[in-house]
Parts: C-alpha cells; sequence; structure tokens
C-alpha cells in the first residue's frame, strides 16, 4: 500500500482497510454515487477529501466525512488503458503541443502515484479526451522544468524549435509552460519569431490536475480551439479569464502578467481587454490590429543576459549601479516611480552607467499607464542624461526586449531604435 | 508681461494683446461666460486651454478656438485677497498640514505665476475653501520635494515630527505628499508610529492644480472629513477611489500600491476594497480589525538602508546577490516568481548571503495573493536555506519593514519575529 501518494491518517487508514490503492477504478457511496479512479494526493493537499477521475476526463474531490463506502471495482492500468483510448482522427487540423514543464505537465500518474513531469501525446488525451475531436495533436517533450527553473537558454531552444517547424503543416501550437515565468518566455517568442505564420499559444495552470479545481483542461481545450479556428497568428497566453470554467482568455503575449499568486484568473492583459475570449465554442476578438508589426517572418534568435532590471525605491543604494558597470552590463531597465522617475540620489550613477556605453530604459513600477518623462523636472533630468522612456511597455517585458536587442544590435543606436519601434504589440 | 507662463503662440499673444496677465480676474466669452482668476499653465500642458480659476475654487480649461473674447475685470492680488480670506472657525476641530512637497503642493501660486513648492495654511484655504468649513487647520512646511526624491530620513523626519506632537489637541493630521512614494512613506510611518492616537492620512494629487481635472481639492476636503469624523486611528492614503469625483477611498498605509501612473484612482488596496470611503458627507467602513494590532503608542523611530529589493527573473545574474554581500547588505526582500520561488540557479548565492547574516524573506512579484513555500519543491528548497515566506506582504511594504525592523534589532532572530509579527496592517 506504498502508492496511497499523498492520503494520509484516517483516509489513508480507510482506503487500506477497503483495499483499494491510487490507480483503482473505486465506487464511492456519498450523498451520492461516484465511479471513477482513485488519484492521489499532493503532500500540500488539503487533507479532507478523496479524489477520484470521473470517465470525462474531470477531477472531483469528495469529503471524507460524508463518505459511507468506498468500494474497489476495477485494476487501475487495464481498465484505463481499455476505457481511455482515443483514435486519432487523420482529418481534423494538426496541432502541436510542446511540453516544458510546470504545473499543466506535473501531473500525478494515477497508474503509479508518480509524479510525471511531462505529458505525452497519450496521456494528454487520457487527460483532455475532447481534445482529440477538436486536433489531431503530436506531443513533444522539450524538458520539464517548473517555470522558475527555465532561463534566457531555455527561450532560445524553444525558439529554435519553432522555427525548425515554420514550413510544416501544423495549424499552431501550444507550449505547455509553468505560470511562473510564462510572460517572460512569451514575450522573447514574441520577438524572437517575429512574423511567425502560425498562432502560438503558451498554456499553464494554476491548480495540478489531481485537484478538483484544476484549470489545465479547460485551459489547453481551449487553447486548442483557438489554434484551429483563428485567423490569427502572433504570441498569446491561454488561462481562466476568470474564476468560473465558461471564459478562457487569449492574452497578448507581449502585455500579459501574473497578477496573483494562486487565482485561476491570475493572467492578465495590463491596460485593456484580453485579445480573444474562447467562450464555449465562439472566439471573441478584442483586437483591430495584427499581432506582428510586419508581415514577413524575420527569425532573430538570440539575446544577451548582461541585462538588469532595477526597481527603485527611496533608499535605493546608487553602488548597485556601480556593481552593475563593474559586472559589465550592457543595458539596464528601470522601473522607475510615478511617470518614470528616480530620486536625485541615483543621477551620479546613471551618468556614470551611461559613459560606459549601457543601454538605460524607463518603465514605471506602477504596471499600468505609461511613462511620461516630460511632466516634472525630474523625467526630464533623466531625459538629459540619455535615459529612454518605454512607453507603456511592461518592464518585464522591456526586460526581455532589451536581452533581445542587445543579442542582435552592434551599436547603442541600434539597440535604442529597435527598443522604441513596436514589433509584436509591446507598445 | 513676463508673468503669462506656460502660455505660447497665439494664445499668449491673445492674452497680451487684450493686456492681461496671470492673477488678474478675467471674463471669457465663449459658448458660455466665464469670470475667474487667469491661471498659469505648465510649460508641458496642452497648448489649446487657458485654464482659468472660478470663485468655487475649480479650475476650469476653456478651449482656445471657441473663445470670442477676455476682458480683464480686477487686478489679481487685491482681489483675491479681498474676496478669499477665510475666517477661522474656532470651535471647529484642529488639524494639522504638514507638506512634503509633490503635485498636491506644487500649485502654481496665479499671483505671481511662480510655482510654489508648498502649501501654506493661507494658500490652502484660498485654494479649497471648503476645509474651512470642517476644520481648523494649521499648517506647516516640512520640505518641499517631489516624491522620487523622498528618502528614508525623511520619512524619519516626518515621523519625528509626528511623535512630538502626538499628545497634542489635533484631531488628525494631514500629509500632503507627492505621489510617487506616497505607499513607501505610508508603510515606515505605520511601523514607526505603531498605536499612535490620531488618524493619519497621506494626501497626494495625481494632476496638478492648474488642470481642469486635479483631484488635489476633493483629496484634501475628504481626508479632512474623514480626520474629524472617524473613531479609527492608523495610517491611510486618501485619493480617488475611481475616475468619478463622488468617492474617495481611505486605503490601509500598509496594503496600498500605485497602480497607474496617471489616473486619478491610481491607488489601489492589494486584494481588498479601501479601508473606508468618503462618499459625500459619508464615511462607509469596509474593514473590522483595528489597523494596529496593538493599542499602546509604541514609537519606533529608527531603520537602517542596507537592505535590497530583488525581483528575480530568468537570466537574474546571481553574481549581483554577491555584490550585495561585497556591499555589507543585512537582509534582501526577494520579489518572486509565483508562489515566491527563484530559479535553481540563485541558490548558491542564496546559500552564500545566508552565511554572511543576512535576513531573506521572500514576497511575489504577483503583487496580489500570498506566497506558498511549500506547495512546490523549489519552495521547500528555498525553505530549508532559511528563507522566510512573507505571506501577503507587498514587496515595497516588505522592503520598508525589513529597513525598520533591521534598524530596531540586534539579531536576525529578532529581525524574523518583528517581519512575521503584524504590527500594522500588512498582513
Amino acid at each position: 500500500m506504498s502508492e496511497l501518494k499523498g492520503y494520509k491518517g484516517k483516509i489513508r487508514d480507510f482506503l487500506i482497510s477497503n483495499k483499494v490503492d491510487v490507480g483503482d477504478l473505486v465506487k464511492i457511496t456519498s450523498e451520492l454515487t461516484y465511479s471513477g479512479i482513485l488519484m492521489p494526493r499532493y503532500e500540500s493537499g488539503d487533507e479532507g477529501h478523496i479524489v477520484l477521475k470521473l470517465k470525462s476526463g474531470y477531477n472531483i474531490g469528495i469529503e471524507f466525512e460524508k463518505i459511507e463506502k468506498i468500494e474497489k471495482v476495477g485494476e487501475g492500468k487495464p481498465n484505463i488503458e481499455s476505457s481511455e483510448t482515443v483514435e486519432k482522427d487523420e482529418s481534423l487540423p494538426k496541432i502541436l503541443l510542446l511540453s516544458t514543464g510546470g504545473t499543466i505537465a506535473s501531473k500525478v500518474d494515477y497508474r503509479t502515484g508518480a509524479v510525471t513531469p511531462a505529458l505525452s501525446a497519450s496521456e494528454l488525451y487520457e487527460a483532455v479526451p475532447e481534445i482529440a475531436k477538436i486536433a489531431n495533436v503530436d506531443a513533444e517533450v522539450l524538458f520539464s522544468e517548473y517555470s522558475e527553473n527555465l532561463q534566457p537558454e531555455h527561450w532560445l531552444e524553444i525558439a529554435k524549435k519553432l522555427d525548425s517547424i515554420a514550413e510544416s503543416n501544423y495549424a499552431g501550437i501550444i507550449i505547455a509552460h509553468g505560470t511562473d515565468t510564462m510572460h517572460y518566455s512569451s514575450a522573447f517568442l514574441s520577438f524572437a519569431l517575429s512574423g511567425y505564420k502560425k498562432p502560438i499559444t503558451l498554456v499553464g495552470s494554476q491548480r495540478s490536475s489531481d485537484r478538483p479545481s484544476s484549470d489545465a483542461a479547460l485551459n489547453l481545450i481551449a487553447a486548442t480551439k483557438f489554434l484551429v479556428n483563428t485567423k490569427s497568428t502572433g504570441v498569446f497566453v491561454v488561462m481562466h479569464q476568470n474564476e468560473s470554467d465558461d471564459a478562457i482568455a487569449c492574452h497578448l503575449g507581449t502585455r500579459v502578467r501574473k497578477n496573483h499568486t494562486s487565482k485561476r484568473s491570475a493572467f492578465q492583459t495590463v491596460g485593456s481587454e484580453p485579445a480573444f475570449v474562447v467562450y464555449e465554442d465562439k472566439i471573441l476578438k478584442n483586437i483591430e490590429k495584427e499581432f506582428f508589426s510586419k508581415k514577413d517572418y524575420n527569425p532573430r534568435i538570440s539575446l544577451d543576459t548582461k541585462v538588469a532590471l532595477v526597481k527603485y525605491h527611496p533608499g535605493f543604494n546608487p553602488e548597485i549601479i556601480e556593481s552593475l558597470i563593474k559586472l559589465q552590463y550592457k543595458a539596464i531597465i528601470f522601473e522607475g516611480t510615478g511617470l518614470g522617475h528616480v530620486g536625485k540620489t541615483m543621477y551620479d550613477s546613471i551618468k556614470s552607467a551611461k559613459e560606459n556605453g549601457m543601454f538605460l530604459g524607463m518603465t514605471s513600477q506602477c504596471i499600468d499607464g505609461r511613462v511620461s518623462m516630460t511632466v516634472y523636472e525630474s523625467g526630464r533630468d533623466l531625459l538629459d542624461m540619455g535615459i529612454i522612456p518605454l512607453e507603456n511597455m511592461i518592464p518585464e517585458v522591456a526586460l526581455v526586449k532589451a536581452m533581445w536587442a542587445v543579442g542582435n544590435c552592434n551599436t547603442n543606436d541600434e539597440i535604442k531604435d529597435m527598443m522604441l519601434e513596436n514589433y509584436s504589440s509591446e507598445f
């Protein structure tokens, strides 16, 4: 009974005494009667529920205190394979699912109780059988990292993979991605793959698939619907729009931010509505312009990580800027206060950074709104020192864009021009 | 005619040819007829309007193209003094207005055209005569700095001033403050003046008083109403709740953030409603608990600025942490991703910071929600390294609190205890 992963105390005892194990097909009699596969729990999950995967593919949590009995009605593995095998329909549009890791891909294998760090195509079909009715999915595991561990090297690898299939017959691409840094990755792909001819979606989930409220399946289904139906290209982050399951938002990959640690609707388009909303079988469009400002596909898949994001605050020590100069940084994106300000105490270090040839860009820590550096003296002083105001670009996006610009330019003037040109709806 | 500050081109010519100057009482015939004092414009203001201060104290912008004529009907200065002098009513509650600078205090003096960097009591009465009917205001200029130039030294000075009048007969205090860093200052006062027996409000304005849409007057009036009517103590940021003029919000000084660069409703309570809303003459209360967790006034007015706010992002260079160690920093507040994560690439530098005796606290760059470091491996790794999760504390507030805690403690254990205790509604 070592397989009862995550179940503790009296629930574990109850399961053992009834001779059921994770992966078994069971029938639970409670206020209603449920049949499904007993799922493991994460250690940190709440301890009052037993989780079943129903035939529909959805998981449900059943309150332990209300359970009258549990019966094993079938063995796990063979049962699942026969009941869940999905036929591929070759006439449907093809999409590619690239898995990079994260909660969405760290689903618990209910046959073994082990955490599998990446989805295979067949596992995806098992988890979300609806997708097979919409598209014909190929799947590939690129890596299996929680997204806090994804680095710019990983962005390059994803971009190269996408570049290699630019001419393929896929209708679009789903990148399964951890939510922590999904908006950084989407920004990089937006710049590096300017003009890419197929829609690209990054899909994550805020609640893992062994939790009753998991958003993984609905986000994947919505992304699939979007990819096979849209005529638009671009890079989009596809996540719940609100706490209900009715509407899934497709956010512009350069205008999106994770604004809540745990809500399913954590991702929001800054200062605007999501570009698209998948609502039942409809796709609502909120944008007028194309995502990419240029039609031609022009991949520029390189970057330089010697770019710092500096959030100014009272008491900020200008010696930190001096340290960046010593570390031979090539650019600083400031998260200034308000309309794009930093205190006078920073001026000497900023002049020194400029003299050392750094590109200096200004964004606002307010997140929403645009910098405007001509209103107050302090802004004008900073303009005089050569700081470039970056309009309403989100600081994180400005950071990624600066890494990309520095990696693709030879001179500071080129970097400045690139930073100020609107390539991928970043302004 | 050197006084026509801010007016350019044909508007300037028009004013000169009609022999009116800034500060004069004029009558303008347009679609309607307006009488008021000709106000100067900021250089960066839009160039198509003439601004009048009406008798009500409000400013209005009149489109130049629609103006038929302008007539001077009175001289500026003497006229104003006689029409605007307000009698103090000694029977009303007393409040103290401390001016620190910022847009709210940088009103243009319409008698001279010069920008006066701080409000005097009489100027306040002139600008906002309604206040004299609510309270009896003493005013004092502490300094006159835009808030991006306010540093922790200034916070100390404000706190010492407030401490010195802790036993006075003021019903409450208004601190006129620039909006850029108002939430940092409010956080410091919240900690340093724990248990302060009078309500303290920080009031700013997003649009200067020579703009038709200025929020300065309404925010000041609402703060005054709040101070003389509330039975609560605490530190509050008082600003427009939305873009209408009906509702002014009083935000908890430790739960507020400037979330828009220019909107009048830029300030928002993170994850909740504002503590109070001043709506016409009513004060609506949204909170159950007292602001301060302890009743007794216990001022601790010191701090240490060797605290860094580090926002993790993909590609973050751990050498920056090494630089902070070299600079002998005593604490780092991380703005981690998601539930409070940083990439594995940071682990060595974090261990090294810990070995060097730093306090390490974790917040989330998501802004809303709380860190939860037991859900994923990466969080648990960081806990093992000694990083302290700071629940739902806002990163900027955690930074200020850490400066305060380091300045008031001798050991790391004391700092940790202080950081985790809820003093001023910061959790």
